[in-house]
């Protein structure tokens, strides 16, 4: 059995104490996935950002805000744990400048500058030891294939799942698992929990148990 | 007894098809007045923002994502009822562009153009009918009173709510109510429900039945 961190969920980057940019990521799909793992026997570790969504309690949760948050606490975790299911949607910009107050409206527009924020799977997956494995997720518009090879060699995944942005917020994904020279190995089409145990599966006799 | 149309919870503005700007809204404050209209006699029709809460059964619910949403669906609604109680926080910047695809990370800074949303409260309360009222919220970090009275005169609010950003997805707030003039009729602290009870206690003695 494998002691596995799951990140989940969406962060958030403040441009001043109100606003800021995220995304709907919901957390269903970490949360099914951490419980097709409890329910695999594995061990399991949430990272999660502000959501909604009820986490099974069997898993130990901590909760984070902003990008830089689920790296620093995803990279402590990672070191006790065996493999790394990165199906957060981090927020990947940020502001340069956070403003200390509220920032008024003054009728005219108001120019932000963005830089990334670190890149928490790709920082986890090129620190990785040899024994430890990573399972990414790509969430692309378009060349969703090609991208999410791309990714997965960029982000040094063991796999790499391909989906698109009807999967965010929703009860249902379609996605594609990819391995490391981009062949497909699964595609699976349902709701998250379906999704889930088919993925966890792939996960466990590639990366736990391979024969 | 009136019908009232509450406006509740944050809007998204997207710079894509996945990422926007929005804040951390709950709803919380729209469902407690809502309650507490319902619980005096009164129509509710809520327009709100993508939030978690629950609103009561008894109110008319209209979802919407955008600020230019609320403004329409607000905008309808208000021709209809006696009163409008605006607790959303819209986002009240948006990108002048929004991009058809996914932006892609290039590993440079990413400039955003934002430009003002329409104001929502404003634009119902300098077109309502000499039979209607208009009640604000106005959340600020620094300068609240001098603010939001500023606000109560340039949105033609009858009386406005001025509250701090800790009133943001919390269960209590801290409150005060102001007239046209800049004068505190009420400063409300505690759980979202009994400021709530007390703020419609004060709108159904001066707005909907004046002595």
């Amino acid at each position: 059995m494998a002691r596995i961190l799951i990140t989940s969920g969406p962060t958030r980057q403040y441009l001043d104490p109100v606003r800021y940019l995220t995304n709907a990521s919901s957390g269903r799909m970490g949360a099914a996935l951490a419980d097709a793992a409890l329910r695999l026997g594995h061990e399991v570790v949430i990272v999660s950002g502000p959501v909604a969504v009820d986490y099974p309690a069997g898993a130990q949760l901590i909760s984070i805000e902003t990008t830089d948050e689920m790296l620093d606490c995803a990279r402590k975790t990672f070191a006790t744990c065996e493999g790394l299911i990165g199906a957060a949607a981090p927020c990947d910009y940020m502001p340069r400048f956070i403003e200390p107050n509220k920032i008024s409206k003054t009728g005219q527009p108001l120019v932000l500058e963005l830089i990334e924020t670190p890149d928490v799977v790709a920082t986890l997956g090129q620190a990785k030891r040899s024994d430890q494995w990573v399972v990414g997720f790509a969430l692309e518009t378009e060349d969703r294939h090609f991208r999410a090879t791309v990714k997965l060699q960029k982000k040094h995944c063991d796999l790499i799942v391909s989906n698109g942005p009807q999967a965010i917020n929703s009860a249902d994904n379609e996605v594609e698992l990819l391995d490391p020279v981009g062949e497909v190995i699964a595609a699976v089409t349902g709701d998250k929990h379906h999704v889930a145990d088919e993925l966890l599966s792939h996960i466990h006799d590639r990366l736990i148990c391979p024969i």
